[in-house]
């Protein structure tokens, strides 16, 4: 088993059967200590992050493979903190997709002129490139094209998933009584026909849930979420 | 004759039979005393900037009504650096539609992970919000399209006027053995249909021209496009 990646909050390990572990680390994204999915740095560690972040993505891509969503999702290990995936390649050098339910973070960082903070939003899909030093700008569907990131139909399709998929989390969400205010997904293209699959985690690194207002910070997201009562 | 708006490069008067004057001014965007297109301070007054901006956009918006494409232009007075315009109404509070043939200027630093500096661009078109406050953000026909700003429809119709327009522009400093990278425009809707038109200004000071690999200053494209020789 050899260690291929190692990311901020993730180390990316090749299975000699062609698959790879994925290993959830603790470290959650953020500044300054304070927790921030939609930060580009690794603000602090939180004791059991990687396997309540685990514990969450396994729950919802379970859920996604009974809907017929494909992902890459094999298996997990919540006691090691790992999940073995098919192998996948990236669009470009990487790209994230967010859904928005409710106008907040980059979002109204942007588009502030025209929107007030928190106003719902229908679903509003974006893509933003995994660029750290440009500080992940977002992109238009015709400059993916243009650039040989993604074709105008595959976009389509990204599109389509992602509103799917975020429908799926934002329904298990409300059935605990929280609202899903945004969240964001990694897609990469599996097989010789380089179809469209989920990858990555869903969990609540990279989401920001919400009950009467006030945020749920991600390991209390999974205790709301998983327990049994 | 009443002043209705102050702008960085131009103020705009009401005229008593609803049509509007804009006066060219000689103040050009730029910072720290350079000309740049993509700026959003007046950084510096060149002495004749206004008429020779306003001699181009008279010369551009003519040869427009002769290939059919609506503008708001009226008639002009050189010597005065004044143009009459029908009435306009801008998309939501302003937005800036830019036509590409090279990768330069804030696209090259947004997406400078997957372009070479100076690459060819196919014509590629996008729109920022006019929002200094927030650096001009560039903003998706989705968003556009969500909050308000412009239909799907309308976008269309404008990508495709800003294509058409952008062509006639280059073909027109191609003659010239000019090379236009690329070209800043600004929309309206006239009449009661809402009809979309092209608005503002075409010169030197909305678009980079270049020739022989060396940038073409406002006030020299305006005399190497219309000296007689």
């Amino acid at each position: 088993m050899q260690l291929v990646y190692q990311g901020k909050t993730k180390d990316v390990f090749a299975l000699e059967n062609g698959n790879y572990l994925l290993k959830f680390k603790d470290d959650v994204t953020g500044e300054n200590g304070v927790f921030d999915p939609g930060a580009n740095t690794v603000g602090l560690v939180m004791e059991g992050a990687g396997r309540a972040g685990l514990s969450l993505t396994k729950y919802f891509f379970e859920k996604l493979a009974e809907a017929g969503i494909p992902t890459h999702y094999i298996d997990a290990n919540i006691e090691e903190a790992t999940m073995t995936v098919r192998p996948a390649s990236v669009f470009g050098k990487g790209i994230e997709v967010i859904c928005r339910y409710r106008a907040v973070g980059s979002f109204l960082r942007r588009y502030g002129m025209y929107a007030q903070e928190g106003q719902p939003l229908d679903a509003f899909v974006e893509v933003t490139l995994k660029d750290d030093e440009r500080q992940d700008p977002p992109i238009s569907e015709d400059a993916l094209d243009m650039l040989g990131i993604l074709s105008a139909e595959e976009y389509r399709t990204l599109k389509q998933l992602t509103k799917q998929i975020g429908q799926i989390v934002k329904t298990e969400l409300a059935q605990k009584g929280i609202e899903l205010y945004d969240i964001k997904f990694e897609f990469g293209r599996v097989d010789q026909d380089r179809k469209i699959v989920l990858i990555d985690e869903i969990s609540g690194g990279n989401m920001r849930a919400y009950q009467n207002g006030q945020y749920i910070e991600p390991l209390e997201l999974e205790k709301m979420m998983l327990s049994t009562k």
